[in-house]
């Protein structure tokens, strides 16, 4: 007899905005293993701020692309549950995203490299009867364990022409400066922005500085080690975007500038 | 060589007030892989309130019937740790149930169908020596993990004759209206009460209407989007209760609805 | 064909103090999946308070003898990351430690019984570009399913002296009495002190008290029920430890004890 390698079990990954002290969460994982006994579950966050689309898409975005082809990536933040919007699954070159077509999934079917949208439209892979307000564990789940458990998207839906984008700031190019903002903060407090390492590298070879909310002249870094603990600093971070943070601190609380707060990228030769 | 289905890994689910923070939780799970291996491991929750049993009863009830069959439910919620209560396993239609006999096995256990109830009293399952705090770690998680690899109930210890239950608030019906009470916020601040679809349902064909705490005449729509947002309504929530909800909002915080609160359900017809 | 025991999938434990509202947990686990797909991956904790390898180490130390032999425990609590500390995995009799070279590792490591440490070294293990904020993705969780997979430690980097060790408070130990302090508070409230419970017994089979901050008297207890609800006590905890507890309540919100406060020990007989 020959060897022979097992074959990796399918990986399913769950983002929501359902919190992990009620049991919704442990509710789809039922559903999804009463389907797909073999699947790999993973949680990404469930700590998305209710109903908050666009750091639910932004946590997605940024997660997909450390996850083996062929994840099923289920996220669920749905404010307009058992109403208009359309669950959707996404097809892309490196796995599946399932969920509503809120704009949820947008950023991450683009990174991943969409093939086809297609209609959750098949009853028939539904918890029934499905219920008005919890479409995560009749709908979705049931969806994502189905495609891990190696069905057809085919046999979803109709395919659909594209899905819902969410309107997203993008940073602003001028001639000595980049004009973005705050997009995030995390545990650590530090403050996430919009503004790509790639976008930074262009300004300045000789350098730059950063102005972010109250704040001005922040120096951009290689490492939190670069300046004394307590002292703010910009560097880029480990999503390849421009961070504002303190050394061994909070730039949250102690710079006290919020998400959505305006940041600027000077070069050190402009103004 | 024929081709052969590989069997289904065994589902042990956790329940505890433990918290994450901790790393109880953590360390119960290295006593049961340590047994069982195989075992796929899924939190329900572990954020009931410390030592709320009646509320780990409720979260419990309200899961298990979304497992496979033969899931191992592990449920820990123990104020009277290294007293009196007996520690048991139940063996149902659809699973076992391990965990303390203080009433937080005794609804999941019914609405799974309860087959017999043993005394968990076979030292040599257990982790020796038994802390007198933490019967998760050396008792419960040894033996859920026994059954999970396949050990029959039998060896656990002697038969008993049934389990403890919980006082549990039912809802009252009178000629035209229903009388219950809030049991639970969840996360998203909707309160479910304990007032069944199905009652509901008897009640009035022709549309009810709810009073719960201080607020009244709140509708019963049949999804959030009926009502503008920021609007409080009651609807059927996906437990199969009646909820009262505030659309895109929290109904805890703005309505100021406490756990426990009266909820009333009127007949359009009557008073 | 002879029946064939399907082998143990490999484990991995994370402890990091990342939080789980973020996604650095969840890309840690999908760069972990993309190496080694069949690890089974159990969360220890990710509540470390942000940057205190301390309480990490605590965690780590008290966790670790509860799993297999040959799981692989993945630490990250780094306030140096991008500076001097260096990555290391360390070979135990019992399993792999992979983390930051800072004394988080240390208490865990002589629990397993230490065989080798290695430099984190070879560079082809990584993921790159490797970025100056986040080891946990791009070194630390790389190397862990390397581990796992079945790699040999050999060739992860050239062999360490020794590893990086914390100042750990030592009870003192008296003629009549024992000097400890405490070292946590739980999500019980429960006080966890750094006086084993060998060194209680060793004081006075005839029984001692404790004082703890400004609370005096306390006495010993084998259970939470020996005393009324509501009522302070002193027992050995399931960490085998001593522990000043609150009957049904949270010791450290009634008693107003911090962590660091010191605790005595004194035998009955003396003072």
């Amino acid at each position: 007899m020959t060897s022979r390698a097992r074959p990796a079990p399918p990986i399913i990954t769950l983002l929501t905005d359902f919190g992990t002290q009620d049991i919704y969460v442990g509710v789809m994982k039922g559903v999804i293993l009463s389907i797909c006994p073999q699947a790999r579950l993973v949680d990404l966050s469930h700590a998305v701020p209710p109903q908050s689309v666009a750091i639910g898409a932004w946590f997605l975005r940024a997660a997909v692309e450390y996850f083996p082809a062929g994840t099923v990536h289920l996220a669920v933040v749905d404010p307009g549950v058992g109403s208009e919007r359309a669950p959707i699954a996404v097809v892309t070159e490196r796995g599946h995203l399932v969920g509503p077509d809120n704009g949820l999934l947008h950023a991450a079917a683009q990174a991943l490299g969409i093939r086809e949208v297609r209609a959750l439209e098949n009853a028939e892979l539904f918890r029934r009867p499905v219920s008005q307000t919890f479409h995560g564990r009749d709908i979705f789940a049931p969806v994502a364990a189905h495609l891990a458990a190696g069905m057809s998207p085919e046999g979803l839906g109709t395919a659909l022409p594209g899905l819902a984008a969410l309107p997203s700031p993008a940073p602003r190019r001028e001639q000595n400066s980049i004009h973005g903002e705050v997009i995030f903060a995390d545990r650590f407090g530090n403050l996430i922005t919009n503004v790509p390492a790639e976008l930074v590298a262009q300004l300045s070879p000789a350098g730059a500085s950063v102005d972010a909310g109250t704040v001005s002249g922040l120096p951009i870094v290689a490492a939190y080690a670069a300046v004394p603990p307590g002292s703010a600093l910009a560097l880029i971070g480990s999503w390849g975007l421009l961070e504002v943070a303190v050394r061994d601190g909070s730039a949250a609380e102690q710079l006290k500038i919020p998400v959505g707060a305006p940041v600027v990228v000077r070069s050190s030769h402009g103004a």
